[in-house]
């Protein structure tokens, strides 16, 4: 059992927090919004007037917010009045560098940080088998894995400050590769009269095989029960894709890193989203290879 | 027991054609070369001493060609003399246009036609462990299956005329932009201060999980016995690679099909090789990555 | 004055062969369409009953069809018929593979082949102030040089057999990516604030200079009387421009030529032409960038 | 007559300064370096023993250095002690975002800032002939324009704060785009048979027309006296190109421009510099089209 407050209580937070209550926690939440609050409320946690009166009795901090200027106004605001050594854990995507200058704020403030983003989407988040991926020294990490297995299935440890968001959209970067190859190669494939199923089933066992192809078929009905035969609702979203390529983007010029398919998916799927598909899933890019 | 003959004793073939002798053939060969007629000869072929005469009594042809040019030149020649309704099976990967036109050209002689190319390299070729992907009518492919089988581990029907270089070249092209996704993701990781080995474990475990990620890690060292860990020898040549995306390029264009991703992975793979690594193995694309 | 047949009344073929009779040739067309026909005869034409006798008398032959395939078949048919020596010029825009096999074709027949694709389009053609890159020979493009002259601006003698489609198809793939690039260039302009009459000014005057600066500006309202003003009506066709992009990549995947920039200006049009901007002009690629 | 100093006396600075002491002005220069201060007081300037003290009199503050964190720090080292009023000019290429905020920090401390990057080589620097492109107010660029004119032969008035940064990187942007088009379109030719001098000719009357065809062709001795028929050396290093392309695509990151061809032109640029061709001029990106 521990004493955590947890901060953003969007479609993912509330899943997350309602699991470190049910995992016997004490958990305080402070949200701009009524509704979310009682919600949680009603689940069993504690709901706080402020920020900084949300924290005062605070183990653990776990945040969950839309980019890292927010992470970062929020923990300006809250490090001076956490108890000695709290262990901040920010769960949002945000770009690396703001990750790196947390773990350095936090700690000159005599805390501890772990930036842990996720995988896994809002179901995942309800489910409480959500993917971590942490960056930050070893003995936080330890001290960060047991509150994040509550929350998720998968935690890995990627390495030191920023590590988790670094590798996070490494990750996501291949995936926008293998979502886009995978689409053109099936979509060539029908072009030339082959059946989507078959060459899905050939390629699988084959040389091209890939997580796409696995468990997220782009093709409408070659797969069941994923979202390109549901009309592409639900799942990732193109827009949440496109703001974890504009990070990797952002990584890559940073160091120079040279990414010419990365940032062709990219621009692929920024077209994409361009065309209205922001709130499809990300396996509609398929659909920028066909004629409307 | 069949009786074949057996054209095109490259590397591949000479597997190819071994494991038919093995396999209680009655394997007829005939090549411009002493040499490897004579280690045919020796593993229980018979030699014959033209083209023509090599298939007099053939139930079954197999060609391994370099070129879609050279299988038209052999049949044309072959096609009057062969037994009424002799099953020619291609492994040649040429374009499919040619393919379908010998399907054309094959069964306008009387004769039956398999498209059925290969892959699994040299290696697979001597080990009996390659995959053929068959194009053809479903009694042709019921017939060419057994023998192939007795080369190889796979045996897929892809769909009707050429669909076998269709799937074959739809295959590669995804696996040429998996392969260079993969080494651009894993280069990001390693500039951001990460460890390849770590990196990738985990987008294993993740939706940027592939073929190459599996068994044929692009980073030297971080897997073994892989090509990437015996300075990219052996495995399948960077030109090989071209040689199927300039085929999958070709069928793009003829279909108007859309490769915004392949036509990427094709120009990488065409500038590597234009720097002197065409003999490499293709992983080596991680290598147009790295500063000389 | 001379004997001219001409095929092929399109659009741009009834403007060029009503030219050739303005200029006081006497001019022999026939088509399928009774329309054109008429049309021509009205201006001064001769009209013959099928292809074979339009050609009976005729010193120059001039096509003007939408492929090689349709160029070759008239060929095969009219080729025994022709006068002795009589010049074809062929100013339709086809596969150079294709020109070159009717170059060989013609002069196998005793006739002369000048290949002279076009550039200018309908408005062009009714002018007259077409240019026409020609491939042959020296005295071949001498003799085609004058008649040419009667309906354009421009004549250029890029090369041997087949260079005046290699010309064309070169200068429309740099055209698409002049295009391309400008308009990106600009919208990441505008997305900054700046006015893109302004940065087209500024960047006219440095070493982003192109064509599409000076006389095709893909943004609306910068330059008048062009498409991009005009809701990207009439101009070079997007449908065109493909067309011509997929010579291109044939023609690279003919020599292994490596075109990144060429091929991923190909997938762009593509996809704006598979967004249903077949008939807009093709500055109408700036839209792409655009939120629809 | 204006009292100028002058900050970064670097192969392009010392150009610059000289100009302006040329043109009558009291400039005062102050380095690290000992040799470009002697350099500078051998042609008439003032030598300040530190950068404070260099400032004290002065009208105009013009600063040529590497990138935003030097001039940055330079800036918050003397604004407190500039005499009020002060123009600062910074000519050095450097993010836009840095110089916005340059804009607000130069403006607080109660002086007037003008972003004001330059192109035209080191070899432009010495003759004057620079064209620079700013960004500021009205006022502020009036104020600006004589000074620089007296460094250079075209002054543009790009937009507001930032906006010669952007302009300059767009222009750039769009330059290694047409670069790297021009090349290989000009390489298709080539490969297909056709002279590039003819080519060259033939595009630059039509629609391929653009600033490398005019006055840098990239190909060897297609024309004199350009970096390419000088072995690719001098002009525009590609090392710089590298740079500039950086920028851009940091400033498409920031707004989510969408930036295709400029993206896979970068990616071109950096395998180009890997290669070891940093030091030579940017038309080299021809010879990634070649064999080696």
């Amino acid at each position: 059992m521990h004493k955590i407050t947890f901060f953003g209580l969007g479609n993912m937070g509330l899943g997350m927090a309602s699991n470190l209550v049910s995992a016997g926690n004490q958990v305080t939440v402070y949200d701009l919004l009524e509704a979310p609050l009682e919600l949680m409320v009603n689940k069993g946690a504690l709901a706080a007037s402020d920020s900084i009166s949300a924290i005062k009795d605070a183990q653990v901090v776990i945040s969950m917010l839309p980019a890292g200027k927010h992470v970062k106004a929020l923990y300006e605001k809250l490090l001076a009045h956490a108890p000695t050594n709290t262990l901040f854990i920010d769960c949002s995507t945000i770009d690396a560098l703001d990750a790196k200058a947390l773990h350095k704020l936090v700690r000159s403030n005599g805390h501890r940080f772990v930036d842990a983003p996720v995988s896994g989407g809002v179901a995942g988040a309800s489910a409480g088998t959500l993917t971590f991926i942490m960056g930050g020294s070893k003995e936080e990490v330890e001290q960060a894995m047991p509150i994040l297995q509550q929350m998720g299935k998968h935690c890995f440890h990627a390495g030191g400050e920023g590590a988790g968001q670094i590798a996070k959209i490494c990750n996501n970067m291949l995936l926008a590769v293998l979502m886009a190859g995978t689409s053109e190669a099936l979509k060539l494939a029908i072009d030339n009269g082959l059946d989507p199923k078959v060459m899905s089933e050939i390629m699988k066992q084959s040389s091209g095989n890939n997580w796409a192809l696995q468990h997220y078929n782009p093709v409408p009905n070659v797969m069941e029960g994923v979202p390109s035969s549901n009309e592409y609702s639900g799942g990732f979203l193109v827009d949440l894709m496109n703001k974890d390529l504009s990070l990797a983007m952002s990584a890559a010029t940073a160091n120079q890193s040279v990414v010419p398919m990365g940032a062709l998916a990219r621009s692929l799927y920024q077209m994409h989203g361009l065309r209205g598909n922001g709130k499809k899933d990300f396996s509609s890019i398929y659909e920028a290879y066909l004629k409307e």
